[in-house]
């Protein structure tokens, strides 16, 4: 019998991630608030539901991949939540970037209806949700992983075995807090240099040459300098994750002096821009503050 | 006729510098306040000289690798310093990582001896300086950058014209500004996932299989996992950059916001640690702060 | 028929509160989780009651005075907390500092028992709870306020009516981030001037001649000097508030990037010493950064 | 014999303090680099010269008052500037805001003169120096002091004693980090609590209740609630003495982690917004953050 699959939240994520699963021929019942997202899935033969705990009945495995925790809560725990419909021996699955206490939290769910959970938030862009290429970060039972390892193989290119529930949201929040200080450190690089009168392809080139080179800094560098803003990430994601991983210093006994002040950045980015723009629109916060905008030259 | 050279200044990076420069044939004359350290030197063939304006009198190019502003204005501007022996038509090139002021000042002073000068600061370790391949970001008339080639070829693998003078100190502080960054996202990163019970060798695994991966990462993580802090780049030497880099977003009406934080870190990892570690140290700051060391496990 | 009170938390605030209200002649059933600190109370006329729900029962008014929005949580919202005894038409006034979700929860359950909620934190040291002389700052229906009015005033000197309910937590929230940044901006300027030279007490005596004078800085001044470090308000508790403060500025859409780092100093101060001192121990942390002590001379 | 003054510096506090020192029946002779400005001068009785130099011949006491570092080491050290003309035994009085650097520079070249010196920065507002009751930090020997101090007393309603040379400086330094620390603190509170629905006026009568209270956090509320930024102190000299405080803090080892951040908040608001207006006008770029304006309600 064909492993059944209920996926819930259809974002620019959780799109790809679910067109790749009815592709891949599971048997697929989707959720998304927004109905009308849910027809492009339909079309490729998956069934929709009203509710989420509609999604899970009869799943073997159901995905959760939403915005934050407050969405995820709803979503799960609310009414006519995920958890209403789980059955036993399900796994349930959340791709959503949280917190360590909301994992927690939905495990604590899950486990008391005799289900199993994975804590499994992703790396990469639209894109590799698109193409079946994504990182999983998980935490959770290792048996646990291993049983929907078929699975998790369809979406992604790489899974990363984090440790114990809550060990995958934990890692996903540190790589994510690398990512929000090199988008920082770009910008400040570039906004000064370029007031200075260097030429801000130079920068990047020079970025390139040496071991702290990486594809970010030459996909993002010319994002900027086409002024080409259009979200892979958002700002207001990417805050949300700094909130999170604030929280999570704080909980832990953790100072995080420099992630204060790129959180900072980000919310002022927020606050004087299009907070839905991708992330490395915090470079216009800089450009404002400083009275010059970086572009091709 | 061979080209004689001039180099002031032999520290961890200009020995490498100066003895690549005998061992390609130059006819060199070498200065270090430190005597001793030119011994090496004149074991492989140079000159040694009792100052700097000695090491520069004859010479057809006059290279300087100092640790900050002060000394190169004390050597170059100073009694007995480099522009007293400079001779007309001679290329003064200043390695240093100094500011945009430093560079004008020394610059005007080689003008006004009728001399030529080019900023040229390295990005690249130690060993980089040893094997020849260090990156130059160079300042100044191109024609000068042109006649300088060849020997400067000698001490690197890829030369990056930055512009009018000045600019190779400006974006040598882009450059540096980045890769003060990049510790702190690691370090902060490291300690937080580690305080969370998470792998430290699965954060940095984590990072390097995304497009955010630099040989950095694995090089400095791999450091601090092994608890060497070996210095290629100390503590002080990096506080001393974000300090230039601060100065310089000052004048030039930029706000940094990060960097500033960046900097506060490196100071407080300067004062309650050991300034002449290398700049992967700042981690132990916040090891201190978080009660948790980052180790193999 | 003289009014009830149940008081919940005898802290060191909380115990000076409930002691001004038994000597004023209410009948006061207290609460507090370590029991051994509801024997001073007893002895002064209250009875002592086994759970938070048997300290509400019969009372007209219940005061909660407790540490953080779990502790509040848990004390009201949890099993035998304050709600399952709350009577209809009760007064629940909460004087802990905490966040405006929690103010909000609270308000919620009070309501869902057809009782009445105030969130009435208060401003004022350990000695001003024992003298009856603290400032509340209230949030909720002026009507409500009106009716608990005689009993506030036998704690406080003043009542600020901030607005409706959660009103209060948040002004409780700006106040103490004025407090924090003070503190933050005392301890670095006397670090700075003793490490160059000058008298910590002419720096004191400095800020107090101009207009940003303030008995706050005479206090906690001379705190430092005598290097007395005896907890009036602790780091712990500080670092509290401002993880609040810093949730409620993301909540609001409202970027606060000095309170950011004001909040890492105190992290840092409380990892890398007593988070059970006096808020003022601040200090030591950039004590420890610059390597010097700041005395009288 | 009448004591005879130079003074070069007639901006917004220069005037105010010449004024007093003619009207005391002091023989004044005045510069400022706009001769307009002098014009002023000369009607209350003061003769007008051409250069710094020019001011201070046959004067036995010269005051400087001047924007920033460059500003007083062109109008001292430069061609025809103070120490040219200066007279052995004469007093130079620097009471520009500067950093101590600068003030050692300026010291050893009046002694090379010899010439005594006294830096004595000044803390108040216009208004202050209109009334002549603006506070001295005073930093040299005391006998020097002693000698100035018939003239000093004509500016000042108290001169504090700071020290060997240059601690009037660091004093003053000090004392501005705690004044920029307040600006801030206040614009963030009453900018968060704002969002948040409270009435400011009730913010600033809250902080004012307690042991924080302070006539500044009266006044510079007041400005704010009525959008008057009319200049007292610009948002421009407090960034400039806050770049002084940060390089002071470089320059000693003492991280200053709070500061850097206060520093930011200036730059950017000074980016985005006049840097003409008075320095409470930072509340404009925390406003633009949050999307709220602070006003009276």
């Amino acid at each position: 019998m064909r492993t059944r699959i209920g996926f819930v939240g259809l974002g620019i994520m959780g799109r790809g991630m679910a067109a790749n699963l009815v592709k891949a021929g599971y048997e697929l019942t989707v959720y998304n608030r927004t109905r009308a997202k849910a027809k492009e899935l339909e079309a490729l033969g998956a069934r929709v539901s009203n509710t989420p705990a509609d999604a899970a009945a009869d799943a073997d495995i159901v995905f959760t991949m939403l915005a934050d925790p407050p969405a995820v809560k709803q979503a799960v725990l609310g009414t006519a939540g995920v958890i209403e419909g789980l059955k036993p021996g399900a796994i349930l699955i959340d791709c959503s970037t949280v917190d360590p206490e909301t994992s927690a939290c939905v495990r604590e769910a899950a486990e008391a209806k005799n289900a199993l959970f994975l804590d499994a938030p992703v790396a990469g862009s639209k894109d590799a949700a698109t193409k079946g290429e994504l990182i999983l970060m998980v935490g959770g039972d290792p048996e646990t992983l291993e049983r929907a390892k078929p699975v998790l193989d369809v979406i992604s290119k790489k899974i990363i075995y984090a440790g114990p529930s809550g060990s995958g949201t934990m890692l996903k929040l540190c790589f994510n807090l690398v990512v929000s200080h090199m988008m920082a450190a770009l910008s400040e690089a570039l906004v000064l240099g370029t007031k200075a009168g260097l030429s801000p392809q130079t920068i990047i080139d020079t970025i390139m040459t040496g071991v702290i080179g990486s594809r970010f800094y030459e996909w993002k560098g010319s994002c900027i300098l086409n002024r080409d803003f259009t979200t892979n990430f958002s700002l207001k994601l990417m805050h949300k994750d700094l909130s999170l991983i604030a929280s999570a210093g704080y909980s832990l006994g953790t100072p995080l002096p420099v992630t204060a002040a790129v959180k900072e950045l980000y919310a002022a980015a927020k606050g004087i821009g299009n907070p839905e723009e991708d992330f490395c629109a915090i470079v216009k916060a800089l450009e404002q503050f400083a009275q010059v905008e970086v572009k091709r030259q």
